[in-house]
């Protein structure tokens, strides 16, 4: 069952992109209000570079097994909602190279997320059809993913309350 | 008043980021299309980063005189509204460091933009109030701002049509 998604729980894998409790530059004239650097995209090599790209999603089904985990070691990874739907996020801690213990989080539709270089996640969980998202990530010419079970007991997302 | 925003007219200023007419990649066992690389996230120093923010803005009021624009001399900038809201992109050429001939683009609420490095442009000109737009650009200690008068004849927006 997912948990509710706040930056303090999520720290250990990325930071939340949202406006709550960022107090805001006021900018353009007073027309703007700025929350500034919310997240960073990094590269784990300096001759990569930062590219957006928009994600049409498939809304998924519950019971979900929670087959495979991936991450991405050459940078983070920034998913940001553009049709204001919730979804899931599923990551997990590394064990000597294996993902260990996935936990899950709801994240509201005004809440985006920047995984750090390298954390293992599960490809996005949308809950709505044709939902579309902002991703802010690596353009490598390298591989920049890896794939693998999670360890222990097999883990099964149950639909979000 | 604001022309569409299409890929073709905007090129010279930069890139628009939209899924029309560029093929999906088919992703995470078949769930996602993945729009890849429709715009990069670019630094004039490699010692800079890239930052996402958000900005929410007020309801501009037409007509609207086009006073000064600006340009960020050490990065790309990217809009993308979060709120499916249309807005207006003023942009100019430069000559001899001064921004010249005033264009207006109106975007889609689908349609993010990236301006390149150094291209002038006006001040989010959002058309609902707190209309909130995902933001990447540098993240720097140095000034990256430039703020001048068009050249020529005063330049008043219209209300979009």
């Amino acid at each position: 069952m997912p948990v509710t998604l706040t930056r303090e729980c999520f720290a250990p894998f990325g930071t939340v992109i949202e406006t709550d409790g960022h107090p805001p530059l006021l900018i353009n004239d007073g027309t703007a209000q700025r929350y500034d650097r919310l997240a960073r995209a990094t590269l784990a090599r300096a001759t990569d570079a930062i590219g957006l790209s928009i994600f049409v999603a498939r809304g998924r089904r519950f019971p979900m097994p929670i087959q495979a985990l991936e991450r991405h070691p050459l940078g983070s990874q920034a998913f940001v909602p553009l049709d204001g739907s919730a979804y899931v996020i599923v990551v997990a801690t590394d064990a000597q190279g294996r993902p260990t213990r996935p936990q899950a989080f709801m994240a509201r539709p005004d809440q985006g997320i920047s995984l750090d270089i390298g954390v293992w996640h599960h490809p996005l969980i949308a809950l709505a059809d044709s939902a579309r998202f902002l991703v802010v990530d690596a353009i490598t010419d390298a591989c920049n993913v890896e794939t693998a079970t999670p360890d222990g007991a097999p883990y099964v997302l149950t639909r979000p309350g």
